[in-house]
């Protein structure tokens, strides 16, 4: 049975979550806290040492990071990574795409919003953050006026659409105004009607709390 | 035959340069320029709505985009993605490292130093990207105290290798000093020594320039 280190709240975290929970795959749960500085533990840094989560462990102690190479791992001869080698590098891509102009951006404004306190230093890269956020949720818009998934090069849902999922669900949080993007609303609800489907976990208090206070200060 | 539309300085248009090499596969090349704004055309946005080079393009029209993926689907079947699914995953993960965690530091302090003026608000940046781009390469390090290379787990050249390859050996225009990495400058040099290498070809003197200035005022 595989073991998976991850902090519920996480976007990328919860990626996992979602498609364990739709392949029906039994695991162990290792929930960290990345706020508390779990990842930076010499035990954790020897196995992973990049120092991020999620991550996953085999029963011999062989370790693998990355959310979305995760994600192609687990999902690798089912039905959430499929078409031939052209579809399957489209839904690559998107991937490649959530990690580098998606999730620096959505994710990291959210963050800030929500686990950093109102007087940091950080909330002044919120407006570069929402304009390259947003350019990056407009990407996803046009993409859906002409396919209704992002897996398979359009034809299907996969996990191309998870990694996307984990965190333009939760963007609202980051102050991106999704009501925007009303194809990108209707993809969201397709996502969540999926058969296995999970919703993130409710977290502590005090981060609804600075998101809440997050809002008002805009 | 595919056509590669690529920007010949950038590190991520390299990686396709140097696996198209050694897999000998016949393609077009269309050189563009990132500088000139030439990824921000209507015609080059609706091949590629998220404006980024490389890009490929099949004979009937069809684009795929986001290096990693291009190589991953360049590279399918081949030597260069070899490995069982744990292994091919591995692969993956080092890819994804690049692509969050090495590229927007490593290539972003290199193109600031050689592609913006020496007076650009953006240099402001360099020490934290140089800060984080160093936790990269020291990331880097560590694996190759143990493994020769980055693909199939650790067991062979391959594309996770060409990714890392391609912004790491121009690092130093970026004001990184890889002599701070004895295993990393080894790497490099086994790289170049792979049947079908070729080196990045050289490119306009304003930025050799520019990055030469750079370094002075550091």
């Amino acid at each position: 049975m595989i073991t998976v280190y991850g902090y519920s709240p996480s976007g990328n975290t919860h990626k996992l979550r979602m498609l364990l929970s739709q392949l029906g795959r039994e695991h162990r749960w290792v929930e960290i806290d990345i706020a508390r500085g779990d990842t930076r533990t010499p035990e954790y840094l020897a196995k992973n040492p990049n120092g991020k989560a999620p991550m996953i462990e085999l029963e011999d102690g062989r370790t693998l990071a990355e959310s979305d190479a995760i994600l192609y791992w687990l999902a690798e001869g089912s039905a959430y990574f499929a078409g031939d080698a052209w579809q399957r590098a489209q839904t690559m891509a998107w991937m490649f795409f959530e990690q580098y102009s998606h999730e620096p951006c959505v994710a990291v404004a959210r963050f800030i919003c929500g686990w950093t306190p109102l007087d940091s230093p950080r909330r002044a890269d919120l407006p570069r953050l929402r304009e390259r956020g947003n350019q990056a949720l407009a990407v996803m818009e046009t993409h859906l006026s002409s396919h209704a998934w992002f897996s398979g090069g359009g034809s299907g849902y996969g996990i191309a659409d998870i990694a996307l999922f984990g965190y333009t669900h939760v963007a609202d949080e980051g102050g991106f105004d999704l009501q925007r993007y009303p194809r990108l609303c209707d993809w969201l609800e397709r996502v969540k009607a999926q058969p296995g489907y999970v919703p993130m976990p409710r977290y502590a208090e005090e981060h609804y709390a600075l998101i809440a206070a997050s809002k008002e200060s805009t």
